[in-house]
């Protein structure tokens, strides 16, 4: 039952109206893995430079993350400096240095290759499918992207949505690639295109599942304290993979609970820069704050 | 248990990306009211000049609107031009000329001083002070303002708020007011400043009551279509007291009912321009849409 995701292993530095963070741990992969980690075993395929910090191998070890799949190559990790305003549903891209991301080609080892659920983080679309080419019958197969890919990949985009579960992307994103402004009209648009479900992810204002049969509208968890909104999107995606990893069958009840977790794990990640927040919480917590939430929601 | 509502009626002109209307019904007593009728007997104290068309009046009897406290003076109706971008969260005014709402003083007719469910609609906290002056141990005011009042009447603002039950204000308000970004933290402090509770009104991304024990997030229904966010605040708050005005007793189960009512009869609104939707609504409509809410929420 366990999970692999593949995306990217990066250094990043970012400066939000609350401090600033040079080089520190980041990328899709990792907000995946540690958020999925709580709820069972994570396999990564990601590639790092040899310039890659020791003790940020040690916080992949701690959390139990499979590194099997992680490649390490000559040359330097993936580099992504970006700042966020007051507004912090946006983030302003600095640089994007893709260093061995350039040379990366997913190598699912032996052993993963039957892993059943499996999460697709943003990367070119063309890497996604040669994920799903290596692997056998997983049992869900969830993906986020991104308004790069969906302007300069678009074919290799659309190509990949019948073969996935679950597309995850903001609101912003599910407008572009289906030109549609209305939530609803695009949501219904993207499940023609493929994908037995789309979630709208809306930072601050929640987020909607939307499948053929029903959709599914969950607030966002209330903060007093944001940091940092690095991350939160791929928590967002490690909680749903996470809890859903754990449950006997996948179907709407599960599905609806596997996004309050995600939106759980993605209020952690936000309260402090980095995966900081992700390194310090129980599972006590998690639960604590799962509860909580069903107390503000409940009517 | 009949509800009594102080506010504007006005002839609005409005410009959206999807039409044009001029010279239609509007004002924030106009749409509390139509919401709030079809869970009781509501009353209207508002004015409105001679030049008020006779087929707007008969609206408000159809729907057996109390009118005996709508003034009818020498002079024209208030008038408001608003047009609205794509993001439909924002007006924009054109114009707003108050002409006979200048020498507005509300007179609250004898038979309706002991009215129990009060809304104090957007207009001068002076106003909203008369009002109260003038009423008798009200089970419930809840009170509406916007940013002009907190500029330039705050005080008057500040002195009513220990005087009300619940505070509705959007999110730029309630910033506005506490010089709070962060919104628990800002409703925290308006819970200080005397109401017993704070609504926030986030438009499309649905609305949170914080009071000194709990909070609640609701988020907004799903709508495929939206014409005119026009009026929206004030039938979200026609619903809620239309709702609250039916139940033995006010607590925090029925709050949230209410604003789950509140968000239904608000959907409503939008979905048509002026208040034209809700002239066709049936209880039956509202009903289902409330059921079909319980099943988008629900985990």
């Amino acid at each position: 039952m366990s999970i692999l995701v593949v995306g990217t292993v990066a250094i990043d530095s970012v400066k939000t109206p609350f401090g600033v963070r040079e080089k520190v741990l980041g990328g899709s992969a990792t907000y995946f893995s540690m958020a999925a980690s709580f709820f069972n075993k994570v396999n990564l395929i990601a590639v790092v430079g040899k310039d890659f910090p020791g003790n940020y191998l040690k916080l992949f070890e701690e959390k139990k993350i499979g590194t099997d799949g992680l490649q390490i190559m000559d040359g330097k990790t993936f580099r992504w400096k970006g700042c966020y305003e007051y507004d912090l549903n946006t983030a302003h891209t600095i640089y994007t240095h893709l260093n061995v991301l350039q040379k990366f080609k997913p190598q699912i080892p032996k052993s993963l290759k039957n892993s059943e659920h499996i999460f697709l983080a943003n990367i070119d679309p063309e890497l996604q499918h040669d994920v799903l080419r290596q692997v056998t019958r997983p049992k869900l197969v969830a993906c986020d992207s991104m308004n790069y890919w969906i302007e300069h990949k678009r074919k290799a985009l659309e190509e990949l949505l019948p073969k996935i579960d679950i597309l995850l992307l903001n609101d912003a994103e599910v407008r572009q690639l289906t030109g549609e402004t209305n939530l609803i009209k695009a949501s219904r648009a993207i499940v023609r295109m493929g994908p037995k479900a789309v979630i709208i992810k809306k930072g601050e204002h929640g987020a909607i599942y939307f499948s053929r049969n029903s959709h599914f509208i969950a607030p966002a968890y209330l903060l007093e304290s944001i940091y940092d909104p690095t991350g939160a999107g791929d928590t967002f995606a490690g909680g749903m993979v996470g809890f859903l990893s754990t449950v006997k069958k996948i179907n709407e009840t599960s599905l609806r609970k596997s996004i309050i977790y995600a939106t759980i794990m993605a209020s952690f990640t936000v309260e402090d820069f980095g995966v900081n927040r992700l390194l310090h919480v129980s599972k006590k917590n998690i639960t604590a704050r799962y509860e909580q939430y069903r107390r503000m929601t409940k009517f």
